[in-house]
């Protein structure tokens, strides 16, 4: 039981070439050892032949101990079937770290939710490239530390932001509106880890100030896009997207401004959705099992 | 394999009281008799403790005929768990009788849709208090009978649809903007199986003129509500509801037009999902696998 | 009055270079000749302050006559005020031509729209480049041309097409899924007088299958976007765009059927802001006064 | 010219008998005046044929000081017509306080939005029920007074309320889940003056645990209304609505979180309007010129 009286369980994310019997053979592993299944979720990619499946259950009787689990599902079950796979239990507690630049509307929203424990999770450092958003680390008592850019220190830079993550034993990192763009080595490091926000409905209007380009285009909608981060700028796996409708009356600051409502909505339903384990990353798209 | 050379399917749907291994039960049948699950949807009423299941395997090889299918599954399972099932293979065509009144959208998207082939649908016969749109039935060659409504005379005319219905071996009836009230002894004999759109948010603007009520009360979106008729008024299990905004400066004719693209819209999907067999109804709700 | 009673109005749109007094001195014009202003919308753009306006006014005791009113307003007030105009009646029935290929979706929408009386507008022709659609036609008494395609005849055959426009003396064409890029000859005949329905969220995923184009990219939402042609494919004012949730689970065919829906949605509101006059086109972006 | 570099601009909101030339008055007078008009808004409610404006002009070459020109446009025009009117200027900064019990949701979205400068408000009181929330106000230093609730004390401590509010010279008062119902005493004091939100789409579900009546009714979407308040619960003039898509796998505390994200943005949507001088009130119903 947690705090609160919820029982304890675990989920099992699965992915391995599809094939005849899987559902069965991993229902009934679960079933035999005690395990009470709260939600099943599972997909196969009719392309691809890919199965994957979130698999939920109660571990008040379950009769393997969860440190022990991996070894005796490995050997039973995923080495036969080739499977990929984590496990994550509900009294895991992911500690996040969030990027920003100086816009703060994402930021007060995470932050909202942490504070109002809707969320399971750890925030306990923001790093940005400027000290502007300092103030609002202080108010929430969470470590904030800064890093200026150039196009000379990124590289630099970004190593002393690897080790600060590493310190602080980050699990994922939010780009809250972080204005700078990560490079290779730092992504290689947090794959499927790195959540950022994109302000327009990719892949419409990648890269630099979507919402002067939405207007000039004439949009009738405005949207924002999560996505995990690649090597490839804007291109990474969409998790969630959403829009809001606009009209030809509508400045650029007003798409901004309905944009920055959009913006934060979208990333914080992403980040729920990476922290309830629903998602897996395959050829560059996810399944949400939502 | 169908005319397309898609292979057969059989759909299974399932309820009973939740119990562990349930989900390992059943999809290990499928599996030893040689069915390749393509898809499987489960969930668990929390409160109430009820499992529901949406099992969909290729018929390629599998190695139960269908029309043994049902006593080989009570026997093996269904029995012993308390199972409530339905069987539904996709090389059935169901027979839908469309009711209708005066108004002709919902009933030519409904044509559209399976005229263009994008259902697996027969629409043998269209039933009318009125003769106003046997015109629309005549261009798409389906018969279209009259059964004029008085206070007087709405049990002995009911009687003689009913005996229609069964004429021409009706599985499921859509009342398609159809401005009668159908009697309780009408609806009990389609248990589900009468899908109506009531043209608002349900349940706000049950009744009559739910566009003139929602202009006095000044809200901001409208809504439709597809469901399926129980013998309370705009009561019964709620399966798809759709909205749109609307301003001030939109008059009642101005949501009566905006309401009729909504009403055909959420129709047509609530159309879709009970054509697919998506759909359990347990204690007025429904469970929509999608 | 019309046919229903409803008193016939008349709707001037104007724009012109911003100035101060514009309302003032047209709504004064109106007034002082006995129109009663019903419907004012004004909108100026401000980076190039561009004055735009739909006003539309009561007949009924309106003084000057319609044949003699562009007289007298570019006399009066145009000439001084370098305004671009064009006056419009409610008791006009535009003549409206519809293109399509071998999808009914948008064409029963349309017809569905036409036949009720929601529109004011007639459709007298359509024409193709396959005899699919043929029998749809037939069901509404409307005209269908059939005008094959092939790299060679593309420009004998538009002037064929046009020819037969002019001879139905077609006001507007919409384009309901024709599969055929209209060439630069055939869209200046045509200026902001071609709609167009184009199956993605624009300008994500222009030219040709864009829902396969939207699977492989992952995105949680489609789109349709209807919009003028221009020269430029796909690239044309933007009238009105909609979209719909999707997830992993959609393969492109389910992005294909609900697309569909989508699509003809929003082809028909495009058409009926073009059929009410609510649209001004200005720098390749439209002003949708709704 | 603000602190931005914006010129000064007032907001004039009418609303009379509707009669030809209004709009020609109106506009006159700020054109002759050398008010140069930069949004014009208008509306007539066609069935109690009353007219609506929401004017706004630059005041930079406007010859009436402000503070002198409710008398000239009273004499000039207003009691002609019979009008009400009230004047804004761009430069008034309006104070507002927010009530809240102990969800902080919707609190730290309208902090959120006035600490990064979005927009236009004062905000120096916080009042609630509870002490739950006062180190919320602190982060943000705000004064936060608590007045405990109890059937007896109701009368006397809405009276020390609104002292307090009259103490802060408050504009409008702004519900931000505040759990208590006003008295009529109380709401009488800031007629259209006091914003709520309501966890439901409204009217369906009034009153108190609509999530759970929702869960129950097995509704397909939740929504969220602000509206203003009135003596008659939850029955006040809708300002703006919203919904967002649930299905039968979401339980009572996934509405509940879901819902959260909709109260805050429909309520801050709502503040906005108010703030911006959008909303008209009439009978019961708004105009929100957007």
């Amino acid at each position: 039981m947690d705090e609160q009286g919820v029982p304890h369980s675990a989920i099992l994310l699965v992915s391995c070439p599809d094939r005849s019997g899987l559902v069965a053979t991993i229902t009934r592993f679960i079933h035999e050892n005690n395990g009470n299944i709260i939600n099943l979720e599972q997909y196969v990619d009719p392309g691809e032949k890919v199965f994957f499946m979130r698999l939920e259950w109660d571990l008040s009787h379950f009769s393997i101990p969860l440190h022990t689990f991996g070894e005796t599902f490995q050997n039973a079950i995923a080495t036969e079937f080739g499977m990929e796979w984590s496990l994550h239990s509900s009294s895991e507690k992911p500690r996040m770290a969030i990027f920003v630049s100086t816009h703060s509307h994402c930021l007060y929203d995470i932050l909202s939710h942490a504070h109002a424990g809707d969320w399971n999770v750890e925030i306990p450092l923001i790093i940005s490239n400027h000290p502007t958003l300092e103030p609002v680390a202080k108010k929430f008592g969470i470590d904030y530390r800064v890093f200026p850019m150039t196009s000379d220190n990124k590289r630099t830079q970004e190593e002393k932001e690897l080790a600060l993550l590493r310190e602080y034993q980050i699990d994922f990192v939010v780009l809250a509106r972080y204005m700078q763009i990560l490079t290779a080595e730092f992504v290689t490091h947090y794959p499927s880890r790195v959540i950022n926000i994109h302000h327009s409905f990719l892949p419409a209007f990648a890269g630099a100030k979507p919402y002067h380009s939405a207007h000039d285009r004439g949009v009738k909608l405005i949207g924002a896009t999560s996505h995990y981060v690649t090597v490839d700028l804007d291109a990474g796996p969409i998790i969630e997207q959403e829009i809001v409708r606009v009209s030809h009356a509508d400045s650029v600051d007003d798409l901004i401004r309905k944009g920055r409502d959009l913006e934060k909505a979208v990333l914080s339903r992403a980040i729920w959705h990476h922290l309830r384990r629903n998602i897996l990353v395959f050829r560059n798209r996810t399944i949400v099992f939502a």
